[in-house]
């Protein structure tokens, strides 16, 4: 009898590997499973991309390019990777692998912070794994601790650095005085954002991931709509934060961050969680967080605090949580949330902070300390 | 047929759980069995103490206490929770259980540092497993980290404030000027070393904890006693350290951590390895971790460093680590390194450091940056 969540292959076969999208963490996983890093019983069957000219021209192997997703899944796939990013057409190709039964890997927290408890819903019904280590702090197994390391105690809260674009950002403008713009632009020019960084400095990155990370520390899919990115200077995410807030700050002992934060006080209770920035003591740990790193801090009943940085991101690490994913799939360890009860869904109530740090420019930061 | 690391006990019966040891953690771990918020399917069958009379002045259900421990594992066990400390007859009693089959969960690093590979042997041999995740950090889940979630990773190195009580008494001198005798005195005050404080403050338990994190980190048990605890200034741990050579540090910068350290650059290469009073950037990570705080800095070839901080004790959280191997042992999860081949054996030669940072005092710390 083949166990739930796996997908059973010919006898004797290798699983065969479909891998949705050719961007910098596909390629790398592609790179892996040709040259063997992956497990030798793991083949790479095709790799739908949208361009197979341009994938081509990136060093993709022609002949198991297609431009066909959902054929790759119906016929040659034992398990998907879905790397496309984006909301469509991701969601239906999961949703579809999911309900025939086939087992999938996704770094792609934008759908999973939207549809996560319909594609939770389905492989439940169906029997497949779904798994997504690689969509919060690339490499760094942050779901893995949250949902199978933290046995016999419950999470009060989190709050984290999840977005490392962001806190480069502000570790430059802190560092150097440089104006928001100029150290966007020292972001794009580094690799660290993206052409078009909507995403990510408006706190929407941060935000899908606050959604992931409070399915397993409580239990229930936050409703996404229902997250604020905003603090109270009215922009959302890092986009309202000057220099001359960052030297004000610095002035009382206090450093910006953009922070995640989320708090269930009781089982089942409300959740409260938001994605601002806020003003953390200067000599804190998540001060002392620079650059593109992560840093999540878990407030835990029995286990006290519990704290996990590693670099936010980074095509080879968030490659290696994708390996590892397929990994623990031909192992028949179930989905990411296996160790965990099914998930309810709720609606988060933006906390009001107990103080503001308000900065020449008018804006005001929730202080935490 | 009974899978490998799992001792039958009668169909249907709960898990009969023999706790040896009654103090601090082993008195929670009691506690939780009888009010449940242990699994439901784990019984306390007895308990072995020294002096009975104690064990029952300080709460513990006279009707399970026994002095025998042998018999107790013999007669009314399917699982050993061994929280004794010290080398005999702790290291006997374990050695037994796992001979007969039985699992076993422990927190004892004074033994696994020393007969380890011995125990690996035995309990490879006889199919039980072994469980110790209470042993480093307390209830912080370094080991699982290690073994189980840095999958297709490979360590290179770590470093780690890994001893509580020493982290204690170095912040109380930098932060108040005070003597060496008398943070150790406060630290005793405050329940964070013990009367005799040897084995913390010389370095010997963080020494411990070194060799059980590089068995996971690098697959052999390194012989103990090839692990140096001694700076240059020839006393060891942080016997050394004065108030003078903090202040003098402090004005360069610096901040004086003790660290256990350990490199294997190469799979199967030699293991650089030391317990030392440490200079540190004043700006990093390990300078900011005071107190009683653990952190680790694991350094891997593709997911980048990974940090880990959290209590690196506390009864409570290091019964909850305890509880959680034993749900462990009941889902057939086996030892701690299940998700690892067999260790080898190994030898440690300390490092050189690049520079040394000399105090007043004469002493010198390595630096690391």
């Amino acid at each position: 009898m083949v166990p739930p969540g796996y997908h059973s292959p010919m006898a004797g076969q290798p699983l065969r590997v479909a891998v949705l999208g050719a961007g910098t963490v596909g390629r790398e996983v592609v790179r892996a499973l040709s040259t063997g890093w992956g497990q030798p019983d793991l083949e790479l069957s095709g790799v739908a991309v949208r361009d197979l000219a341009k994938a081509e021209a990136a060093g993709m192997p022609s002949s198991r390019l297609t431009d066909a997703p959902a054929h790759l899944i119906a016929d040659e796939a034992d398990v998907v990777v879905e790397l496309m990013g984006g909301e469509e057409p991701a969601r239906t190709l999961i949703a579809a692998a999911l309900g025939a039964g086939l087992p999938v890997v996704t770094a792609n927290k934008y759908v999973l912070a939207r549809h996560g408890a319909e594609l939770e819903r389905i492989a439940r019904e169906s029997g497949a794994a779904l798994r997504y280590e690689a969509s919060v702090m690339g490499g760094t197994p942050i779901l893995r601790l949250l949902a199978e390391d933290l046995v016999g105690a419950r999470a009060h809260a989190f709050e984290g650095i999840v977005n490392g674009t962001t806190n480069y950002i502000l570790s430059e403008m802190a560092a150097s005085g440089a104006s928001y713009e100029a150290a966007l632009a020292a972001a794009q020019n580094a690799g660290y954002a993206e052409a078009d960084p909507t995403s990510d400095v408006e706190g929407g990155d941060a935000a899908d991931k606050l959604v992931i990370l409070a399915r397993l520390a409580f239990g229930a899919w936050l409703d996404r709509g229902s997250v604020v990115n905003r603090s109270d200077h009215g922009k959302p995410g890092i986009t309202g934060v000057v220099a001359e807030d960052l030297a004000a700050a610095a002035d009382e002992g206090l450093a910006i961050r953009l922070l995640a934060r989320a708090r269930r006080g009781e089982e089942r209770g409300p959740i409260g969680a938001a994605v601002r920035a806020t003003a953390v003591d200067a000599r804190s740990g998540f001060a002392g967080t620079v650059g593109v790193r992560n840093r999540i801090e878990i407030v835990t009943d029995r286990l006290g605090t519990i704290t996990i940085e590693g670099p936010g991101a980074g095509g080879a690490a968030t490659a290696a949580a994708v390996l590892a994913d397929l990994a623990a799939i031909q192992g028949r360890r179930g989905s990411t949330w296996a160790h965990l009860p099914p998930a309810s869904s709720a609606t988060s109530v933006a906390p009001e902070p107990a103080s503001w740090f308000e900065g020449p420019s008018g804006a005001r930061y929730p202080v935490e300390r």
